[in-house]
């Protein structure tokens, strides 16, 4: 996706190998057209896969998922992070590492908003170690849906969560790959699209 | 805005006097077609205001926030909730006492984001006791920004947020405004549009 790559190029920009800001436009400031944009582009890709369900992490996911979800015509479910395990069977919870922020959280979501059956796309901004994606899947086991595809914006394919991913026989699409950075330069693997 | 009131009418859930459940289609589960009418909504009315940048506040406040933004043609910043003060001056921070949830956060905004003398719309989709407005609206002055207006999705005008805004000059538009609610029924203000 050409237009996403050229827009990191202009605006994005590497701190070092690994942490890429791209607060200008995706994660703090958000460029709503290219939401749409971005959105328009899930939506063409994953058309054939029948979704009936868009499911994302709060908070950096919801204006591209959101737009995907607006596209495709099917609920967005935006799952929580709880900074503890609730004591309620209303809800499905897993616990989720964050290695990027050194942080850890309990992805939440009402099992009211994931009944049985449903075929579920999984929309993020980035894919780095996979750790968001993973407890996604193993909410989606509990509830008996099926992670139909994962829609990721910008993929580091030198870190080891598309490899995670794709060992677990999980279908990954992503809009951008990065395949190697640093403040002076951004490169791209060639698009899946 | 009617819309809103039979949506409200139809699968919000008064648990009692104070707390609303909207999670099937605006806090967890979100209707992204009632989020762009929402969106609509909001622009109709604001457009007068020349608004150069709508803020909210993560994360229930996003969807709303990013379709109103898109109707307006302007950019989109989400500020955060911080769990502690971050000691750089990148940042503006304000504390937060949030007395629905019981809880407490900064309120922080990358200054790049807020250059002086934009005209800003802040988009939030509850008011209760005006928390979060009162400390956008201090940040704006700190960033010598107008804060030229308050869209909320969902106002409970028998709580004191709407008061205490009134009391400090800020223009408050609400699409839907509930004077009295219990869980056999839920009562609105004759609308504001």
């Amino acid at each position: 996706m050409r237009f996403l790559e050229r827009r990191i190029l202009k605006d994005g920009r590497a701190l070092d190998g690994n942490i890429l800001l791209v607060d200008s436009f995706l994660n703090h400031q958000v460029d709503m057209p290219l939401m749409r944009e971005i959105g328009v582009a899930f939506a063409e890709h994953f058309r054939p896969f029948q979704i009936t369900r868009i499911v994302t992490v709060e908070s950096s996911g919801i204006a591209p998922a959101g737009m995907t979800a607006l596209e495709l015509g099917v609920p967005l479910v935006i799952f929580k992070k709880f900074a503890s395990r609730v004591a309620s069977g209303r809800f499905y919870q897993v616990n989720v590492q964050s290695f990027t922020k050194s942080t850890q959280y309990e992805l939440t979501a009402s099992k009211v908003y994931l009944p049985k059956g449903e075929r579920v796309l999984f929309i993020d901004d980035f894919l780095a170690m996979g750790e968001a994606a993973i407890g996604v899947s193993t909410i989606m086991k509990e509830a008996k849906c099926e992670l139909a595809g994962i829609g990721i914006v910008i993929e580091k394919t030198f870190q080891p969560g598309r490899a995670r991913l794709d060992e677990m026989g999980l279908y990954v699409f992503s809009l951008a790959r990065i395949e190697a950075m640093s403040p002076e330069s951004i490169r791209f693997v060639a698009s899946d699209a």
